[in-house]
């Protein structure tokens, strides 16, 4: 850390991987016939702190890259985001940068080919997660997937304990992936475990149910389980159908999805937690919060990538102030 | 589980590893001129079983064994001694049991040659934890080294939360082996995990300090950290010069070691965790049950083994009604 | 194996990897600067096939390919390039394909960033080889990569045992990357142990010192110990300043490279394994066999890729025949 | 290798491992029931490399051994039997010796309990094979176990490599133990490959049909294949049927088992080959040589261990004139 920066204070600092995606530059076809691929930043705590600074929040990033082109290209572009990277650790063990290359066959069928045995991410290390950066920020940015392997499971468990131990508010992203991870009751153990200690958790109604290794779980059940333990705010996404904000004083509030003309679906859930948190940050009450969540994901979800295509703020203020909700 | 065992409650379950010891036969000489050795079952969470059972507590016990003649073994003294064996499971995977060769050189100079790579205990899986099962103990026991490897590091902490979600009291038993672990850091994280939501902890100074990936840490300091969370009485055991017992209310507590005619060292955490245990059950008071766990201890270095060695109550109460304490 | 195929000959069949190279669209810069990436069959094995059936001949292939979009393109690629694929295997354990991101700073300045780990091909497994397709080949071509982690090494092992014991003839191609190997004494081992067994040796000077584990060898000594063996011929190259073959009976032929404008130097090795094998099929003498790999070679530097660029017989012949060699 | 030895020359060198027996002092009883057990050195090679010493042989050791207790009881016995251990090579990353535990419940039914994960003896790694210490060796005697798996594997590669080049003669005792090896296949791979460059080749007929990957193999079918390779000498061992041994040019002869009062049925393989090979150096003839093999190989089988029990000349020789042959 240089002196420089040894004051300054976060807004937030995302904790887990930094990756390389590569969309289909043509697309609407099966990826067997795209023969051109455009590189971008990829990973979820990577655009959730690319779309942050985007919208003028003071980000840091906890991770680890790999030492080389792609490493490097990822840095130097977080960099360029306005992101502090002095806590991103360069990989001196040969792991690789993890990689997704995007099939758009059309804006109900994406997949991803995901590339992320032995990546650089999953190396971080506890010893390298720093108490001092830690509580410099306001909020720590957690993110599912980094519990999937050690030692990136101890690093992240480590920050989770310094930001407890500091009173820096713990975001739970559970940004669910089911490779890397070796069987749904690890999942559950792990998920369990930091959504217990976090004040605010972000996901999807499936992947509360990964939490709970469960099927079909409900979102009373879900939220009276939480509020028993340390989270504050619980925000559970049912996809076009909307989200929805609990607090632990018991209010409920709802947002509804935006219309927009689906380019593919990637991204969605990192630039709605970018948002939110800025929102959050702004001092807005949680309904406006879920309003800036849901325009910023139906922005990106109409754009060709997750990281450079989030959206600034007047953007997302002006999707909420001309465009109709999808459902009513 | 049979239908038999399934209303049962339990003074205590303990979860983790049991494996053989094979003790030098002929000791007070190095392991290499010893040419024969004596089976016994080892591992500190089966000590603590054996030892609280034959002290007549009603005890159940959690952990994976190899599906060989060693595991069988094991299943069988352990049943013979009234431990309840439902909750451990066959190994299908060939793994093996861990042994323990033990050198008994002098009282002083005692060694441990250990075979724990890849060892059944390790590979307790978390679907093979029983909510049922543990919601019928008053006590669960975890070990330390339960943590040291997945899955049964999952297994374990499934466990914990089940224990928690039950209202089971949770007993940590730092029982910290260097081996298996893979950095300090990564023995504190878990530690720090456990020991935060466990009720009663016990251990050495030097396993708090591993706990707390410190040197030279000092029993106010780790008992005032500890009682910011779960634990209600820490245990801390200075060998020859005793232990102590803190209690969240601020009470403090010494007992002094028994004399006694050491042949090994091996052992002593275990009887001294069962016999503090078992007072703790039949109501004792605090100072009480640390002179069973100190003359407890000081009968097991006195014998050839760990598990065979377990004392009786009149054994126990003997030692505190007629011995003198070792430092006044 | 489908009926159609089961009478036919094959001139060779090549066993190892076929992976995907991304080549830097946007070129004579820095990869970190590279926004697009051109999708090509790659991997040593593979070009050579490519290159083979390209100038006519009968080609099979041995290997195992990822059950993906990257694995299907390249079954579907070589089999549009008339090479039998009903020896590729497709993967069942969720392994990927091997990926090269090809930096070309500058012709001179070319490196390969390259995803190896786990990949698809190196799964290839001993029982996945069909005595029934490799006795159909009048050449087995083995690449020395696929020698470099177990079961694939396993599977070359045993198809050259089968080769041999059938009569078919084996090329080695050393093709020695450093990445998966563990150690020089290992490469050494089972580089040596294949060369002893193969007809035809081909090389740079670099590979075979790496065969030799040793530092500065000569074409003397390397062939005075190869014929001692099974190897007829060994062609061992020496950049820019050209090739040399040599003969168990004591012949020496030289080769030297062609003008070009490089593009890469990617893709030279295999280019002119195809060529020179191509020749040798046609019955051409070993001096001009020399010269359709070289001129090969020469055609592919000056291309964007390593595989789609392999040249026609008639562009070889028309170098041969027109351009004045680059050293004379 | 110090001064003194480094001239020396030896009669047989074997590699492989060396690991420690634990055999039940009480038996004629299940493994569950036996109490104490008995530590001698076993491992084929080493129990091959004891049984030459003690019949007069100069003998020679290579192999990797554990940094303990039990490492250093085992290079200490061997040496006090005579061995030269100078080619013994202590782990240093914390591998163990292998264990067999021997369970012996009727002469009929022995059993053993293996200890093989990651032991030290696999890691014996090629730059630690010397090829002035096998040079000095008139026969290299490689144990099929060693062959199972890296860096143990290369070393045995490179050892067979080295003798083959210095004009070493190689045994290859099949020794197929099951554990450690992936898949028959796999097996069938090495066994063939270091069967094809022996001189001479012990096994059983099972472990032929290993070599050949096959089921009820016939001694005429897999000597015709090997005699087109390297050996020139076959010993096919069929149980209490007596052994078989084959020469290149034609020769056939048959040896019958020696009565005796069986114990168990461990070391009979081992000292079968220490007892042929002697008399193979002592210059007997071939159909002597088999009749050493099996008065050794029922000695030791009517005692309990398999390394300390190895006969002395006199004894065998003792055997041989005196009892009538098991069948005739």
């Amino acid at each position: 850390m240089t002196n420089e920066t040894s004051g300054e204070k976060f807004d937030l600092i995302a904790i887990g991987r930094a990756c390389i995606d590569l969309n289909a530059t043509e697309y609407n076809r099966p990826m067997e016939e795209t023969m051109t691929f455009t590189k971008y930043v990829g990973g979820s705590p990577a655009n959730i702190a690319i779309g942050s600074a985007k919208l003028g929040l003071k980000t840091g990033f906890i991770g680890k890259i790999a030492d080389d082109q792609h490493g490097r290209f990822i840095r130097g572009y977080m960099e360029k985001a306005g992101i502090d990277v002095s806590g991103m650790v360069v990989d001196q063990e040969g792991h690789k940068t993890g990689l997704a290359f995007t099939e758009i066959k059309s804006p109900d069928e994406c997949s991803i080919l995901m590339y992320r045995d032995d990546v650089a991410d999953l190396y971080l290390q506890p010893e390298e997660v720093d108490e001092e950066y830690i509580r410099r920020a306001n909020k720590l940015v957690v993110s599912g997937t980094a519990l999937a392997q050690s030692p990136s499971r101890e690093a992240v468990l480590k920050a989770v304990h310094l930001a407890k131990k500091n009173g820096v508010e713990i975001v739970f992203e559970l940004d669910y992936r089911p490779y890397t991870w070796k069987s749904a009751e690890e999942t559950a153990v792990y998920y369990s475990l930091v959504a217990q200690q976090a004040d605010i958790v972000i996901g999807t109604r499936d992947e509360y149910d990964i939490m709970e290794n469960a099927v079909g779980g409900s979102n009373e059940r879900t939220t009276e389980a939480l509020f028993k333990h340390a989270p504050r705010i619980a925000v559970i996404k049912h996809g076009v159908e909307g989200s929805y904000a609990y607090t632990r004083e018991g209010g409920t509030y709802r947002a509804q999805a935006y219309k927009t003309k689906v380019l593919k679906t990637f991204g969605a859930g990192d630039s709605y937690a970018s948002a939110f948190l800025y929102a959050l940050v702004q001092g807005k009450d949680l309904e406006t919060a879920l309003k800036y969540g849901s325009a910023s994901a139906s922005i990106v979800v109409s754009r060709h990538s997750s990281s450079d295509a989030m959206p600034a703020v007047d953007e997302i203020e002006a999707l909420i102030a001309d465009q109709p909700v999808l459902h009513s």
